[in-house]
């Protein structure tokens, strides 16, 4: 440092262009964040002839998602090679709806848009970086496939209210690799590729604070490099990939405190909302900081599926072969935290990913099971008789689980297995992040564009944007395709 | 102006000091609104000490809560001279644990607990300053008085489950008017001492832009006068009093999609999230933006509240007693935005708020209002069946509707209203804003003040941040207690 008293930069505090004392670093991109956006991002940046930096805290690349699946909710267009070569056919329009659906009351059309049309081109695009799809379908309900299988139903398509509007297809496609953990090899060559196009990797490297100019405009960005401090300028941009924000307890008390009730965290580790702390200190807006996933321990096994969740009212609320993370948000919110799941011996079985749930009642009749539970009289046994009857005709007129899941619950003994909170270990990842445009531009609070500043992943507000319409595979589908976007944006500029 | 090329000044872009060509108005506290909020900060700024300019967008000052039912959420500490009066005791814990409750899982403690310990106080306090309170108590279910008496219960204080947790008093005390409208002598009375104690008030004023100086904190405001662009000083602090964002339907559309489906707002007409947006621009963080209150046409008559709201599974989801916007809350939620209210001969009317409400289907037998609304074979029959056995007992095992409003459904003819999306005139106002203090002092996106900036009013995010917890004053209960926090705070600066 020349200065005697350097500056303190924070994410929450832009550092002025007059205040800084050098440039240490010059670049045409500046991305903050090595993970699947931030990688995709360098990607395409490079290859429409930017420099590009790419500043990771981590000691190592490939960010949260390389702790993932590696599942990419891709589709439309006809069909990828996999759906095709598998026998599913998938309309732009089908996956148009379906995500539309999914992103609730505040979906983005311009963005789901440009997502549905270009889809299959993307995928396309992943496997030209390098990154291996088998190919072969996995029929089944899965969290992900403990195979290395591609193509798995990995959300609601098949479950009503969106089997109603959009023609339903498996859409997860799942990198190459035996076991959960394909998010691995995904960015492995992801990260691989960025660098073979001569993006300039710095790890151990933490970002502190934009740099603004006397327009507002993005200069560049204060980082720590393995603990010196560097003076990044980025003459077209600086693009936040750098996650979102579950990890710091205190931004989740904050802006997502539904969220607490989930004990666990999905995330490798630097979700700590840097990157959208950085975007507001110049008045970026962010845009559903309220919103989160949230997955509980159900199935696999499937056969949990042919059960039904009642809440303290002894009646049911949701149609369970809906996504897991669905029915999460719709357990997480009964009255007084309270939720069980009814099984019956024919279809008892423990969660995979939580075996030592409580079963919180045993009993030979569902009226044991009942008391057991301390629900109002009549109550339980009401649900569960309606429930049997229709189902034994393959109908749920209350709602409208699909004929496959349906099976009466009639063969003793009966269980109830605890969704209450507190019983629960529940995983959450963060969906509130940076008001964007799909090109990646950081939006201000009227909705304009600030100059030089790009957001995508989990830093961005993206097609996850409702905890209820989430799929597995579209936080990866959606920051490598926007990290794309993102990126030919910064470069173009 | 001695520019050639003045800037352009938005809210959502802050004005830096260099850029500042002279100071037109210098003072120590500048006001961004002359509302509830404005006003008590106003006051307080004024009789601490300081020079205060207060900046109203409107012809005339007064601002929303001039057009509101005057009424504000006070008691605790033992009773106010009203509650006492009346028979009312209210203690400072009843009256946290409900505040609490009502903030949802975004509850913020200290603003909770400072309020809960200095409401009684804060009411003696707008008496002083000249707001008449009759004094007199008026029993039943109202949405506001439309006599001239001062308490009315105006929340969900003796409703499940805040009435299981704290215990019930009427809270609502309501400026004394005859009919609906105690907010116009609410404000006259406000406005009219804030300028008898000295604060000087330009109306007709836009504030444009907040002025940050090189250490980013707040040194002024850029303002529309009367049509002249006018750069404000404001040694102390700049205190946002502009109201909530409700009449901007792109940044509804944006951060409170939900809302959308409210087809009124709750607005003196200023509402367009100016203050949120000047906040925002300097890096202030903003909470719960996606979260409303919602009303909707229910009581009075106060005989509607004894019949019960089914959904489109012909099911109860609310006990009915709770407060109007708790209710419309959960009818707003339901699947296809489906619900009505079954009623019978002996309780049917029309809601005074929305007389025209449609009468979705008419039977001698709930059986043919159930046929008539298509729902499920038996659903309607059997929730009917449920609620009228428990309800001539007295129960209600299900919803824990309180005894009073619990009497069977069993005099023909048999009717349900509709409160289906589309049918339903909602009126919404915007619950999010700007994090602050409990002292107004606006929050960045660590968690750290900025210097010179506070906020107070919906322009905040306050006590109201949960829709489904909302009780009528608790807006200007709020409004008025925290403008005067941020007036002497800033004044103290």
């Amino acid at each position: 440092m020349t200065r005697s008293t350097p500056p303190i930069h924070s994410p929450a505090r832009p550092c002025r262009v007059e205040d800084v004392p050098r440039w240490d670093i010059e670049t045409g991109v500046a991305v903050i964040g090595f993970g699947a956006a931030g990688s995709c991002a360098a990607i395409e940046a490079r290859e429409a002839g930017a420099d590009v930096h790419v500043f990771e805290v981590a000691a190592a690349p490939g960010g949260s998602a390389s702790l993932s699946g590696g599942e990419v909710y891709v589709g439309g267009s006809g069909g990828t090679r996999v759906q095709k070569a598998n026998g599913f056919e998938d309309s732009t329009e089908d996956l148009y709806t379906y995500l539309m659906m999914a992103g609730g009351p505040g979906a983005d059309a311009a963005r789901v848009r440009l997502y549905a049309e270009n889809a299959v081109a993307h995928f396309d695009w992943l496997e030209a970086q390098g990154v291996p799809f088998k190919g072969t379908y996995l029929p089944g309900k899965w969290i992900e496939p403990t195979t290395d299988d591609t193509l798995v139903w990995s959300g609601s398509e098949a479950a009503w209210p969106f089997s109603e509007k959009a023609r339903p297809a498996p859409r997860g496609h799942t990198a190459q690799f035996k076991g959960w953990g394909g998010g691995k090899i995904l960015m492995e060559r992801l990260c691989a590729r960025a660098q073979a196009v001569g993006a300039v990797v710095h790890c151990n490297s933490r970002a502190l604070s934009l740099i603004v100019d006397e327009a507002h405009g993005i200069a560049g960005v204060v980082v720590r490099v393995e603990g010196e401090l560097k003076y990044v300028r980025a003459r077209k941009g600086v693009i936040l990939c750098a996650g979102g924000f579950i990890v710091n307890r205190a931004m989740v008390a904050r802006f997502a405190p539904a969220a607490l009730a989930c004990t666990d965290v999905v995330s490798g580790g630097n979700d700590d909302g840097s990157g959208i702390r950085m975007g507001m200190s110049v008045g970026g807006a962010t845009l559903h900081m309220d919103q989160f996933f949230a997955t509980i321990p159900f199935f696999p096994p499937a056969s949990l599926v042919k059960g039904i969740f009642v809440n303290a009212r002894g009646e049911r609320f949701i149609n369970e072969d809906a996504y897991h993370g669905r029915v999460g948000h719709y357990v997480l919110r009964q009255p007084e935290g309270k939720a069980w799941l009814l099984v019956d011996g024919g279809i008892f079985g423990r969660p995979l990913i939580q075996p030592d749930i409580e079963v919180a009642a045993v009993g030979e009749t569902w009226a044991e099971v009942e008391q057991e539970l301390g629900l109002p009289a009549g109550s339980l046994v009401h649900t569960v008789a309606q429930f049997n009857r229709n189902a034994a005709e393959g109908r749920d007129p209350l709602f409208h689980k699909a004929a496959d899941w349906l099976r009466p619950l009639a063969e003793p003994p009966f269980a109830a297995l605890s969704y209450c909170i507190g019983d629960l270990k529940a995983h959450a990842f963060t969906m509130g992040g940076l008001h964007t445009l799909p090109s990646g531009e950081v939006l201000d609070a009227d909705g304009e564009p600030i100059a030089g500043l790009y957001a995508a992943g989990r830093s961005a507000c993206g097609l996850p944007r409702w905890g209820e319409g989430y799929s597995s595979g579209m936080s990866l589908g959606d920051s490598t395709f926007f990290g794309r976007q993102a990126g030919l944006a910064a470069a173009r500029n």
